[in-house]
């Protein structure tokens, strides 16, 4: 049977499953392109963004944050629970990076003592501008309870990251997380990897913030990977 | 004696009080200049917002609301409590307009059925970046109990004035607050009035949003300033 694609982002292309309860992810090779650069290919980061997804999803399961993952269907695609979707962006930042020290003037690098939550709106054609809780229930988007609930399993998933990366010797930088519903339930979405994760190498933290585009990680794939899926 | 003067802003003048503990608030009859063209005045502008002030602020304290208001000086200045002003605006939304529209998309001139409190840094270097509870107590600006106390306070004087303007005609689009600690109280500080507060007149909702720099307002400060201050 020819899979059916309902959509394609940046990272992956979305399929209908067998079932109409399911979704097939299938994850792309394609380094995120920066603005205005051809997109380029880094070879195994598909399949091992697949492989770290479905750890950590497994991972945050164990400790009862329920996930869409149904289970692994091949090299680059999992099946999933098809969600009722908040279209939310939630990031977590530990260290700050990027945004915090454009808008803000903070300093690079620095580590917060509490993780800074904040909450972005899925709307490219504004540029995911960001938003609070109170914007999020004035567009209908979930209610309060449902934001509290969005709050508290993203800081209990920062934490348990956090923790899990670190043992690693990997500092969690920041995380960017997805949320939908399934029969009165939030559950986490999208994917946790490389594209969504970012950290430091604490063995190498002169390299600076590892994502699923930074040469070093594209070079030794290999070894990263056996790093975090050690025991 | 000669006041010592500390900052000039848009629309007011500060200045050293007799006491230590103490500032002069002036109000200035200048129109908050659009980026580009040059200010103008508005003849008893700043006469009517520190009447406006006042009345408002002995409002407020009527519910229990602290604000920093000691007593009134002359036409335009008012003698305020010093305090340790804590460097974020807190803005109240009514009615979607302005930010609203431009960020989000929502529908200009809808009625909120929940307001929206926003967040600002002051900081005009970065164009005063909206930021949420997180932030603030990240850059050591408040503690997460005096962010409470502000949305606390921000919501209930919101109320107030709301119904307050309601009764005289006037639909209360959104207000924008600051606060400062004074003997470990958060009190209102700065300014309500024409420049803070943003109303539609039922009377003449044709005419929109109504702020101390709109024609209409200018034009008929001695109509606007009866019904306001009528029982």
């Amino acid at each position: 049977m020819k899979k059916k694609k309902i959509y394609e982002g940046k990272t992956k292309k979305v399929y209908e499953g067998e079932h109409e309860s399911e979704l097939i992810l299938e994850f792309k090779d394609d380094a995120v392109a920066l603005s205005g650069s051809k997109p380029t290919h880094i070879r195994g980061k598909g399949m091992m963004n697949k492989q770290i997804s479905v750890y950590l999803f497994r991972l945050l399961e164990s400790y009862h944050i329920g996930t869409h993952l149904v289970r692994e269907l091949s090299d680059k695609e999992i099946l999933v629970k098809r969600l009722n979707m908040i279209p939310v962006v939630v990031m977590v930042h530990n260290v700050v990076a990027g945004k915090l020290v454009k808008s803000y003037g903070m300093k690079e690098g620095k580590e917060l003592e509490c993780p800074i939550i904040e909450y972005y709106l899925k709307d490219e054609e504004r540029d995911d501008p960001m938003i609070n809780e109170d914007h999020v229930v004035s567009f209908g988007h979930a209610t309060s309870l449902e934001i509290k609930e969005m709050h508290r399993l993203a800081s209990k998933s920062n934490a348990v990251l956090k923790a899990f990366l670190r043992r690693r010797e990997f500092q969690l930088v920041d995380l960017r997380l997805e949320f939908g519903r399934h029969q009165n339930r939030l559950l986490l979405a999208d994917e946790i990897s490389l594209n969504t994760v970012r950290t430091i190498d604490l063995r190498y933290p002169e390299l600076g913030i590892l994502d699923g585009d930074n040469p070093r990680v594209a070079e030794n794939l290999a070894q990263v990977k056996s790093r975090i899926f050690s025991a």
